[in-house]
């Protein structure tokens, strides 16, 4: 079925249902349907008709839902379900979606529920709250299945049939020693084509590739991804197992980091998920940035007021101002895509620094060069003055080339600083971009232009 | 294990090894390796050591491998095989993988090889080549497991043993009608918890999500990242089940789709992997752009002619150039970054354009009054001239009015003709954002010096 056509026609179908209370058809209408989906059009509901809805939904229905939904909707949720069901509910939802729930709310607020919930359903949660959210450890779940390497497939298969129900994926079985240290990994896979009195022992991958809880969720998701794993441990110091990572957690972490990338290369200064916010909180977030530029945009103008002997003196100068500025954020900016593309994907790499760094230096070279003969030939044609061009021209190089260098350099040097290399696109770095090449092209045409005129 | 320490003392054991020609303890080695590391390590060898690995390694070892690979080492391991082996390992590899491996070959090459693989794994091959590279049908592959309806658990379990090791997942199994049209799905979680004598039709689930061939892959990716599944079906328009996309092919999408927006953000050209190529290519892809912008630069340049007159007279009106443009851009940039973050997230859609536009309008009224009132205030001081303040002040006003509004418009404009919104942060629209800006700015001082001097 075509996915939008059918979103509209079963969103219809469910407002009809909540219209007439038909709480029957609401049931059978809401037992096939996608946690995901009940998530879209519960948000599209009006609040007379969510409040409808979740009088029949279950507590495990509504722990799914509560997962699909952002946080201003889920303290919503739970506002009109009351701390008794609540608690219920989050019982049934898995403890690392719990956790990230909880920590959003105020500090006596969590505790409550927390106490409320079942003993050893809150002690999990307890046990993730521990780590901060941006690490390994932060998106973990300890609700996965481990089992002990002298187990027969049978026993496990049985076992299984038990846990099935509550763990996060059943697909990858953890191998632990009696001191809860991992010493393995079999999939559900292994374990279907294994005769039954097998031991896990015979058939487990002892290689297991584990991070540690405090690793960085991006370089946690980065391991996953490389491996093509659905899940990945997390271990404490002594090899202990304290919870894995699924893949589903990971692609958001990926999306996440990716939208990070984009907001540092557009320099909104937003972290927060809302477009909509209202026009003078949006406005407070972005002024700051555009403040500081504007002191920027002032020691500017009065450091080119060292050059107004030359601008008097070549007043053509100025109309190629912008050209300049803008030639040399091009080339920084072609250099730096590069080189970010590169720290991602691990091609660049402190081994080859050095080589990148020449291989750019000879391209902002060769660029600079083209560029500057192109621009002599046509201001010579158009301004009738060779003397202008090469002016222009040869300012054009050395700015071009050092553009180039200055793409390189930077995001390198905040790599090395452990510094997310996006932020070298933001507005600072361009700015100062720009002043640098304008220094550059006044500073020159200065000294050239004693022999010229 | 931390997993750089190993990789590096794994790797020197395994050059040891290669050096001593000491077959059996490289056998050992490989056994336990995970073909991501066995990929990683193939490719820092050189190129001796790497023909001496592939005669140990067994076809679907370097089946395993070559997935790990990129084109251009895929092709070197396959002249080293020579076409028969090449064969055999293709047979073992998934179809997926052997279709984008052929569909970059040359053609002759790649018919060549299929008639030497297996007919009915090179069928699966053909089968999959007919899809374009980019859409669902381009990242599905063939080899998923389906059952009917009428089966039992026991009968599937046994299937399944036989089906397992070729699958690519056996997580997520597929019900097929008898004409072959998708009718539900099962998990293999379900399966187990499920008695042995439980019909399928018993325990499906009916409301199977499945995409069309020809979908986009990166909507693709995203319906299955939003339900959170480990595969997604694909069908045909009679609902006919054609593959399966699996969550690792989605991952890749996702990180592509990414990194592709980063190099629209920055314009380098580069749709190629390889970072490290010869300068002389690397400028040649990047000099149409530039020169292009070097041409704009000179209309620019004439453009700013007119003003000649203008800067004559108030020549101080240079120094705030720099300080203009880059402003404009910057505050474009910013509602750039908010429109592409949502509609990435779908949180801006056709149905909200004009709240969105009318909120960038008002946060770009009030960021232009403050700004304005504070550039008013600088320049009154510093330079002793509250008219000259009110001039930039004036421009700055509606050149960040304007630069709000571009930057809100164009991707909304480039979204509806279902051009990827990212390519507006390019180069090209920030240089034309320039040259508008600087226009406004010496339009509005002309206006307005009239009445000043």
């Amino acid at each position: 079925m075509e996915v939008k056509t059918r979103e509209l026609e079963e969103m219809k179908e469910l407002i009809s249902y909540l219209q007439q209370r038909d709480l029957k058809s609401i049931r059978t209408f809401i037992d096939e349907l996608h946690p995901y989906d009940l998530g879209q059009y519960f948000f599209s509901l009006n609040e007379i008709h969510r409040r409808r809805l979740l009088t029949v939904l279950m507590s495990n229905e509504i722990a799914d839902l509560l997962q699909e939904l952002d946080l201003k909707e889920q303290k919503e949720v739970i506002i009109a379900l009351g701390a008794k069901k609540t608690a219920d509910v989050l019982n049934l939802m898995p403890s690392d979606d719990t956790a990230d729930l909880l920590a959003e709310l105020d500090d006596t607020k969590a505790q409550k529920l927390l106490t409320d919930m079942e003993i050893g359903e809150a002690d999990k949660v307890r046990a993730l709250l521990r780590y901060p959210e941006d690490t390994a450890g932060g998106i973990m779940t300890n609700e996965y299945v481990s089992i002990f390497r002298s187990h027969t497939v049978e026993t496990v298969i049985s076992f299984l049939r038990k846990e099935a129900p509550t763990a996060e994926t059943v697909y990858y079985l953890y191998v632990l020693d009696f001191d809860r240290t991992l010493v393995g990994v079999v999939s559900l896979r292994d374990i279907l084509i294994s005769s039954p009195e097998t031991t896990i022992d015979d058939i487990m991958y002892e290689r297991v590739i584990s991070v540690p809880a405090d690793m960085d969720q991006e370089e946690a998701a980065q391991i996953l991804e490389r491996y093509d794993f659905l899940a990945l441990p997390v271990v404490d110091e002594h090899h202990r197992l304290l919870g894995i990572i699924t893949v589903d957690d990971v692609i958001d972490v990926l999306i996440e980091e990716a939208q990070e990338d984009i907001s540092n290369l557009s320099a909104v200064g937003v972290t927060d998920k809302e477009i909509f916010v209202h026009p003078l909180l949006s406005a407070r977030r972005r002024i700051p940035w555009l403040l500081l530029l504007l002191v920027i945009g002032m020691a500017t103008a009065n450091l080119l007021v060292l050059f107004e002997g030359t601008m008097d003196a070549l007043p053509v100068l100025v109309l190629f101002m912008p050209m300049i500025a803008g030639m040399t954020g091009n080339t920084a900016t072609q250099s730096l895509g590069l080189i970010i593309r590169g720290l991602s994907n691990q091609q660049v790499s402190e081994k080859n620094y050095r080589q990148i760094i020449r291989q750019e230096g000879f391209v902002g070279g060769i660029i600079g060069l083209i560029c500057s003969v192109f621009i002599i030939i046509m201001i010579s044609i158009w301004k009738n003055s060779i003397e202008l061009g090469v002016v222009v021209g040869g300012s054009l190089f050395f700015t071009l080339l050092i553009g180039t260098l200055v793409g390189t350099l930077i995001p390198l040097v905040l790599n090395q600083f452990k510094i997310d290399p996006t932020v070298a696109s933001g507005p600072l770095i361009t700015t100062l971009n720009d002043v640098l090449s304008l220094m550059v092209y006044y500073g020159l045409a200065t000294l050239f232009i004693q022999y010229l005129l």
